[in-house]
């Protein structure tokens, strides 16, 4: 892990830290505005305003790396700016055409985008592992989600094929889109790979990290009743 | 004002009571759907967390209605049923066609229902009273809102005259609305025109309380530069 005081002496691991609160901003902003819609689309108005609470939950964590980017001296919409175009590619190829869609994508794209920065916090000082982990909580989504995923499937087992295919399509999207902003955004890379002073991870650790998160991937399709 | 004690002792003014807490529930519910839309379809970063946040708020006020009708052994889902098809026809009729049409329903239309609700709570116990007035408080929209749509007409004159159509369309729709609800809720209506062992008020009051509504209307619609 990395000292704290690395934020304020080196100017390419401050970088880093600031696109990765910047990309998780951006990526709550988004969830919040699609849990709402999922909210919207709901029948149940139990399920409307349980949703409701997730989406108000996510914008809470939004506020929290807002106020955590000002504290660094960033300005948060340009910290954000950068990853507008991935966010909204990624959105804009899954868009959900049901409510079922809508759920399985919140549980499963979510799922990984959050095992993935929770791989990340390990190579960031303390205050910001702590900040994102807080972030990364589960907000009762997965229990939520679960049980009507589970009781749709239930009730026609061919939602259950489509579905599968769905939750293999997000990730197959969100794969690209992180390719994508790996690319661009070298300093955030440098946290993984390493930068000229910071050694980073080998290509081994990196390989079981793919392993985690695809494992990880798998288990929620399971609890989903899907085949991954 | 009604006796609060009226909640025990008299079970149309409770049934009342109830109706107007959960028709206040289910608008609070799709305005926080509405405005998370307003965030989602919103250009600018700092825009769209604004909005996020409003909408966010709308929740607190929507917890806080469900809170009591809990309080008072209604069931939220119920006591919001009964409304659910005529805001869902009316957000049916006024679907924003960009994102400034949404600021201006999220403005006049919202105005208008809070204005009505304000009215009524002169006709409730002091509880419900304190409850339905900070419901109705503004949440900071209407300087955001009018900032934005001037903005947007000093740049194009002829966004005026199409804004100033859809708030004319956003009350007829939102007038029509309510006339269905004060046909099919008895209970909701006796508060305004009496009951059995209660008072109403007088046609000259409705009157005014109508004449007030409207030049209401008419100020916000010159606020936002609009022919009312």
């Amino acid at each position: 892990m990395t000292d704290p005081s690395a934020l304020d002496t080196d100017p390419q691991y401050r970088a880093a830290v600031i696109d990765l609160l910047g990309v998780l901003a951006y990526g709550e902003l988004t969830a919040f505005e699609r849990i709402a819609a999922d909210a919207a689309m709901a029948d149940d108005i139990d399920d409307k305003a349980a949703l409701a609470g997730m989406a108000t939950a996510e914008y809470r964590h939004f506020l929290s790396l807002r106020d955590r980017l000002v504290e660094l001296g960033a300005d948060p919409a340009e910290a954000m700016a950068p990853f507008r175009r991935a966010y909204g590619e990624y959105h804009a190829q899954t868009a959900p055409s049901d409510w079922l869609e809508g759920m399985v994508k919140a549980y499963v794209g979510d799922g990984i985008g959050t095992d993935f920065y929770r791989e990340i916090s390990a190579y960031v000082d303390e205050d910001t592992r702590a900040l994102v982990l807080s972030v990364c909580d589960d907000l009762g989504q997965s229990a939520f989600i679960v049980d009507r995923v589970r009781a749709a499937i239930q009730e026609d087992p061919r939602v259950g094929g489509r579905l599968a295919l769905w939750g293999r399509r997000l990730v197959g999207e969100a794969l690209s889109q992180a390719q994508r902003v790996a690319a661009e955004r070298d300093a955030l890379s440098t946290l993984l790979v390493g930068g000229v002073d910071r050694p980073g991870t080998d290509l081994a650790e990196i390989g079981r990290m793919l392993a985690r998160l695809t494992e990880n991937h798998s288990r929620r399709m399971s609890a989903l009743g899907l085949a991954a």
